[in-house]
Order: structure tokens, then sequence, then C-alpha cells
């Protein structure tokens, strides 16, 4: 089923991953379970905040792009295991119901693994982008990828 | 609402922040929505993986955190007012159904808004650490915080 190996990716390449979307009931319903601050629930108190009006959790965010990026990932084989982490994760603007993020994903280096050879990490730019050309989301993002060959040491 | 303002915060001052748990159903569920990668769904395959069994979406993790750290806040009335990223974020072990994750929070660093003089950030290292003692997630976040008083500029 692994179609796009660690040899396979190249560097400086930019890929669109998909567009991201939320209601207002998408919003509420995700922050009423994991992050229940007012600025994600109450349309009114959000408005007498900096965000200007009810936004989703940056963890709502986070996971409806990662969603975006296994769709991709099963869609093109890219050959993922899974990520150790992230370097940065910056939300810098609210993500508002009914917005559409667009996700793209840059890769920046690749990083033999030392410990297990059949795998290397690919670090990669992610950025969700707003209708209005407005950076919501700004990640870099380390990812498992799997070898066509192990690499030999 | 608001107890604790910037200027009452201790720099290297650690505090437990609550604990944290998931069923197997409510990881599954969760991947199905968000992160539907095998090794969150399924089982058996996930006992073939480097992981050895089926485990939360890493992006589940940080929400359910999330979770804890909102009842804390609210709870402690620390008046945060959001958080612009994360400078890392670690995802060091698997988090299994029905473990129980101990979450902790040290400050570790104090820095006045330039442009907001009515706000401060704090930068905390937030940790979850299993049953076992292992640590499973390990993050630096920035929180702004409200200050009792402007800063005099």
């Amino acid at each position: 089923m692994f179609k796009i190996f660690y040899e396979d990716i190249e560097l400086d390449h930019t890929d669109i991953i998909g567009t991201v979307q939320a209601s207002k009931e998408d919003i509420v319903r995700f922050a009423t379970e994991f992050d229940p601050q007012p600025f994600h629930l109450d349309d009114e108190f959000a408005k007498s905040t900096p965000f200007g009006g009810l936004c989703a959790s940056g963890w709502h965010t986070c996971s409806l792009i990662m969603r975006a990026m296994v769709d991709y990932v099963l869609a093109t084989g890219l050959a993922s295991l899974g990520s150790p982490g992230l370097q940065t994760l910056q939300w810098r603007k609210p993500f508002f119901p009914n917005d559409t993020l667009s996700v793209s994903i840059k890769t920046v280096k690749k990083t033999d693994s030392r410990s297990r050879p059949e795998i290397g990490f690919v670090t990669s730019e992610i950025t969700a982008t707003n209708q209005n050309g407005d950076i919501v989301l700004f990640m870099i993002n380390d990812m498992m990828t799997a070898r066509r060959k192990p690499l030999e040491t």
C-alpha cells in the first residue's frame, strides 16, 4: 500500500494537502468536550475579546488538519509511520466558523534515523491559510517515513 | 473571576494540573473523526507496529490535556487569555487505553508583551507521565496572561 518512500521525497517541494472547514456547531461540540473556554463557546462573549468572535479551539484546528493529512497520506501512498512531535506550533489567527483553510506541506529537511535503518525523518512546514490569505496555523512537523531499502550501516 | 495574574506567577514553580484517561472507545471515536491511522483504530494491526498496541492519536492526548488545563485554570482563577502556540511538542511514548496520565506544569519564563501592556507571556513546560513513570507527552507552551495592572511604558 505504500508508494512514496523516504528515498522518493524531494526537498523544498510544496504540496496542497486539502481544505478544512468547521461549522459553529462543530466548533462548540469540540470545545465543550476538550476546550471549554468561553471564546470557543459563546458568540457574544467572544466578540468582547481580541479574537473578535467565536473561534475554534487551536486543538480542533490541529485535529482537522491531521484529518486532511491522513486523507492525503492514504490517497498518495506516502509511507508515513507517525510523528514523534512538532518543533513549533503557531496559532497565528482565529479560525472562525465556515472559514476555509487551505493546507499545504513543504518538505524542508530529511534526516536518516541513527537507530532504525528502515526509516528516516522528514521535516515539513505545514501552513493553513484562510480565504483572506491570512496564515491561521503554522507548524513544523517531523514525520517518520519508511525507506524503500534499509540504510546500510 | 480572575484571581491569579501575571504578576503573581512564580518562576520554577510546578503544579499538578490533574489526571487524564481515555477508554478504547474514546480513542477509536476520536481517531475515526480526526486521525484514522490504523494503529489508532485496530488492536490487531497496532500490535504489529512499534507502538505495540492500539494507542491514542497524539492530538487526542493534546486535547485531553487541554481539557485538564482549562479545568485547572477555571478552578484556580488563573488569568489565562489563550495561547499563541507551542515551542515544542513531543509525543514520547504511546498513550494506551486506560493509562492514567498525571499532568504537571512548570513555569520557566515570563516575558512582558511589547505591544500589549495589559498582558504578559508565561512560558511553561507541560509534562504528562503515565502510571509507569514514563513521560508520554512533553510540550513548552506560551500562555497570554492578564496583568493585575498594565505595565507602565
